[in-house]
């Protein structure tokens, strides 16, 4: 098995890390979307996420990771003794090429053949049930299953009826995705359907330039000595992300902060309710984080980009960009 | 098992609503269109209804929910001793990516391999049999596909001629349709065939917006409560819903208001006589909804704007939107 | 099993009714084209004419209806005691999505499965040998299976060269398409291979749309004192259609007349000599069904529109439609 | 089985019906084509054709008709006692819809299941050896399948390269497309592979015209008594095609004529010898059929135009159709 | 069997048979391209050269025709008592229409079938092994089957690499492609992989036209006495050739031509070195069959064109045909 | 078993033989492209690398070759006693037509049949681990199949998910592609995956010119003897690339050198750090094959231009080739 690098040892890049500690602490939140040029680092951060998420408990033969027997679905036929474990949280990876008959699950081929049996064969969503499920270039990958990934990802069911088959089960997940803008836009539907997105870029700075390669270097050469001294601070926002976990749902949301999040949307002129129930609830796990008892201005401050960019029409009488846009708005809404 | 948001917890949406208890009162009306952005809680609606539905009595197991065994398809092989049981009004989602012979159904492999039988699986139109079927985004649909769902709705019979099958059932089912305008247009003959069409759009109000995202956030943080809060409502509903089952047959409908629909349809020079004939039953089913003993110039009023809106042909010289100018005509023709 | 409406039931439409009465005394017309705006009631028509039609004697489950055990097809293989019973005459609706080898008849997979025989298994065309096939919007057919079952319908046998299969019945059918002209025109081609094309339209007066709307709902309301006072009218025109086929053979045509439809046909610039063929072939069968002993200048003139007006090329000089440009030559030609 | 309209029974066509007869003398001059609008009789002369062939011996159970059994393929598995008999010229009609695989013969999928055996089943290019393969619409027919029937027509031998099989057989017959100018153009190489093409059209003449309906008239009404009346012209026709046959290798051919066929396929530019060596064989062909002892200039000019007009390039400065200018030609080449 | 027309009997032509006598002296010279109008004799060319080829000897049974036991692939299983005949030189035919997995060689689907084995079947490249592969039209084929045949016909061994397959065998043959220009021009870097390419032209001379004429229909109506007339002449270029490959290894190549022939690529620009190196290749072949010891300017005067001028660049400000650019750069290198 | 070219005998081309040594040394940087027009020896001289390269310890019987036991993927069945040999370095060669699923791997599908067992057979890139896989026209094969291979490339493993299966095992290779750039380009993404790029031409020198031809000649004329006269320098080179492994670890790579290669892809504008990682990976094995102690200015100059030159943007204002604009920016960097 090969390491991942690890989640502290990033250099920079702090609103894709804080986008991915929140959906940690929050996986309804929705989805990330990393933009960025080719060679950023994008597969790197989300590989080293696997590395720092906490496990979770799953009865042992279950294909898709339920924390209790009564929770598997009816077409599982699980061991008599099965027990319950810890898991590291999945993260999969959707490869290239993954028909999607592998992503979705499908008749068992082999079971079909030799006893005449029709039973289904779970996929990757099955696999990615209760964790994370990465897809690199998400816009190269054809439309139809973009739709399929996003869809279920909202329900947090997948169903498949294909083949004769007629099943169902949890596939709650967080989607990443990366992109680069360079190759291809995704269809506003789509972005919409992303929680939050952030951009990441290659470091100007010649010594946070050497910083990465050499870090990177370092990892490729001697990967243990690497890990081991990296271990303390991934530990510790594993910690964090725990924790807030268990505040959750004690944050305050109060009137006003609403009021303030409507408002905003309605300045960006931010079609539907999505942005403003994201931005709410991402605004809520930020608070847990850092262990607040309300949702404040400040951290409406903080997420409102994250949340919202994606989501602005294009306006091409205005040259700013969507971040910027989405900074002037709340300067003039929260002034 | 997920639950549905109360239906009455919709906040505004009038339009939309009344179409769909109009159609749980007469499925004879033939589908609904939702027009709407994203984000304007379209398949919250539809999923909504599914909460409020009477239930029906079928036969156990039958594939298409027969009220009687009488009543049963001829290839259906029922067990001897299959009872009368209620079940919940069927409400179909037809997931994306499910293919043709999935929705009609199609033979059953597993049958055919094991015991070389060519037996016919049932597939999502024999389960909607009686109730809904919903599909989101059914402009993203392909035509092919649409034009086989109408015709079926229509005829209310699933006429199956492949591999060597060659079976019918009924298929009675209210098709229920979202839409995205931005999103590629319904080529009108499709619209035409649709019974009913609807508008929904995000609110531009500030406490309504509040209002949406609290009772959204009430209901995914503590559901139980929140559906509790609106268990009675949901319930007055499905009881007019019955009553004015009952008393549909007696609606008078007089001449005056027969002349009344032909006027107003060739006013607005609607093709066909289709218009015409939904109007009718559309009023007639308010009537009865209401408890009138027949239906006026009032029901009319109401209904002719979701009756008719779609089936409009462009107007190149006539800037006003659909409803507008069925609206207008309204006010020459009722004059 | 649901109702047709009755056929004389229908209002107005008389065009289209005498087509179908032409084709139903000589099959050997043709095929009708139906146009039509959407909501025309076409298709009502079509099922009507089902109710209407004499019935057919045939041997007992032989899968083209042949009228003796000789008649059958040396692939069928017949009970010994099989006898011969009357059967309605079969109207066969093309349903949306049926493929060519569910229409043609194909390999029996399940008998080659299990049996290890090749067997043929009988398609749409058997089962409409010796009465109708109804295909609705067959513009929007593939113009492959336009091809081939015109092809079929004029040579009145079906050629199965596939799957190692070589098989041959009769499959003399009348071919019934409804048409709307704004979703794409037929190939010249296509129309000249229809014996006869009729156009329906909406009623414009609103005491025959009020008419036509009460009667429809009358007949969904209660369907069975709908049928019943129908009955007699229908029963009626049955009749006619059974006296006229035993007389058809014995109604003459004169030189005179034939040079009148040579002479009209010229005038009109129609290409090839099927007009010719049709309008004589359409004259007698009117001739027959009103007691005529001979077609005169009269049948000429009432059959010329639907037998030539879909035969006509495009004149970019003359304005005047396909129907009224037949009425002058008609005027000009007998003079 | 339908009876053929008789050959000597269709009224004028003498170009078509020459070279008809001028491939049945002599089968490698290699195809014809037959041009014309729709409804000029063109499938009704090929099916004309059938009636008035002289028969063949052939082996009984041989796939492909051969004389004797040593020319039998041998992957043919004759029958013992197989006998000589005699079978009328086969004529295979290419129906549409008919796949590669049945044209060229196949794995016999049926011997493959049940025997575990990979055996030949022929198809129609089998059936159709020494006999004729008519394509109506050649021009609608897939580029691919016209390439593969003129190819095969031309080396006169099937050769399937497929499915593991690697198997050939005798394909000797002629080809008979029909064609319709208006509906797309055959590629000039295609063309060039036909040995003759012909015209067709509809007569303009209001006595010919009534004469052809009146005889299609009666053939249609009383076949038999029609067959009888024409059966003695088609059976002195088919007695001058044997004659011909048999005195066609005496027929001289000398150099004046051969030095006249060069010089008109340099006039006219024609691209190969293909032109030259199909005139020559064609008027070899007519000579034997009007009994005379040597080709004549006057059979040049009575095969030239149909030899050599399809094989003309485009001439954007010459106005005249190709007919003209092989007959403009003539003058000049045999003045 | 139908015999072939004898090579010698050809008329004109001398630079096709040249081309072809030279790649059955070293068939490492990488076939040839003959482009020339349709009816040309392209075809009759090759199917001529199998008739003149010396035979070869190889193992009885083997499907690459193996000289020797030890040279068969050691996925053929040979009969114990394999011997070692004399067969003629294969010259095998690309059918049109034939799949890639009958070129190539695919699995045995029978064997698979029947006894479970996962066995080679080989295809058209092993059966021209040793021998000739003929392309009737080559710019038809599909760009994917041409890169397929051109890249096995240079690396000499056929790589199958599918269906779970991983098979090699020589494939070592002579690819001859014919080639109209009308129809789609090749790819430069195709034309650049053929060895050698030649033009042909019907004549203009009539008594050359009468002169083919004579012999193709002679050939036709009594083809042994034709044959017989000829075979004097086929069996003394096949003595020729089989001395030629004796004494090719001790043909001289002086630093002189070497250096003539680099500076003849170097001025007409042509890229990469295998102009050069079928340039010095074929002038050996040459000096072979003509006995001489070492080649000299002529034989490079005589061969440049033909293993040139299909490697030339187009240049735009040069008219002159690609054959007459090379006869100038040869003027004024070899001067 | 045909022979290599000597890697030694190549004339010229020093870039691309360096290029090819150093991913000898340190497979993981990467890949490398070799652009040129065709016949300039791409494909010879990777299959001359095939010779040159040093044998590698792995399990008999593995299909990953793997070099213990432990190190085998979990679904490889050993045999109880296989050992440890030593085998060539594996270099295979993706031969046109290969399918997605044979580069893969896929289902056994005669285990399938057989056994019904659902065994996982490897593929390309299973053979291709610990080795070489070389691309000939990589511009030509299908992005899809590019991205997967650079994917695996990239990560080293190969995840199969179809069929059911569910398979992962090392796949670490040099990819080696070769592209000619007038064939279409490569897009910038799938450039920059690659880690090495050169460029190779014909030569322009006469004298060079006869030496590349009379070294060709000469080794297919006389195989065996070429072979021997290169093999001594051959041998060298081996040895020192196992050398230089053994001290790859040990090379220093100073601050300074670092900051050199980040102010060079600054200056450069090359996207990511893909570049900086890349060229001081290929310094340090450059080093050790030098048998330098650590990395100089000197090794940064001699690598960077076949590091970066395909990482570049096209610059519309610069004309100058992008190597020159390497070399430009080194002269300012390291001045």
């Amino acid at each position: 098995m090969t390491h991942a690098f690890p989640f502290s040892a990033i250099v920079g890049q702090d609103q894709m890390k804080l986008a991915m500690i929140l959906t940690a602490i929050d996986p309804k939140l929705g989805g990330v979307l990393v933009f960025g040029d080719r060679g950023t680092g994008k597969s790197t951060a989300v590989r080293a996420l696997a590395a720092l998420l906490p496990p979770i408990s799953a009865v042992e033969g279950c294909p898709v990771q339920s924390a209790t027997r009564a929770a598997c679905p009816d077409w599982v036929e699980l061991p008599e003794n099965a027990e319950i474990h810890e898991y590291p949280t999945p993260v999969v990876d959707l490869p290239l090429g993954a028909t999607e008959d592998r992503v979705t699950g499908a008749l068992d081929i082999e079971r079909a053949l030799v006893n005449g049996e029709k039973a289904f064969q779970p996929g990757l969503l099955a696999q990615a049930n209760r964790g994370y499920l990465y897809i690199d270039e998400v816009n190269l990958l054809e439309d139809h299953l973009v739709d399929l990934l996003l869809d279920v990802a909202q329900t947090g069911e997948n169903v498949v009826e294909r083949e004769g088959l007629s099943i169902r089960h949890p596939a709650r997940f967080v989607l990443v995705g990366s992109g680069n803008p360079e190759e291809g836009e995704l269809r506003p539907q789509l972005l919409d359907r992303f929680g939050l997105s952030v951009e990441v870029r290659s470091p100007d700075d010649i010594d946070q330039r050497v910083e990465v390669v050499q870090r990177r270097d370092a990892f490729e050469m001697q990967p243990d000595k690497f890990l081991k001294k990296w271990h303390r601070e991934d530990t510790r926002v594993r910690g964090a992300i725990l924790t807030a976990r268990d505040i959750l749902p004690d944050i305050k949301v109060r009137k006003r902060e609403l009021r303030d999040c409507a408002e905003l949307c309605i300045a960006l002129g931010s079609d539907g309710l999505r942005g403003e129930l994201t931005l709410l609830r991402a605004c809520r796990a930020l608070a847990a984080y850092e262990g607040a008892a309300s949702v404040t201005r400040r951290h409406i401050r903080r997420i409102a980009p994250i949340a919202l960019a994606h989501r602005l029409r294009r306006d091409p009488m205005d040259e700013a960009g969507s971040v910027s846009r989405v900074r002037r708005a709340l300067d003039e809404v929260l002034a």
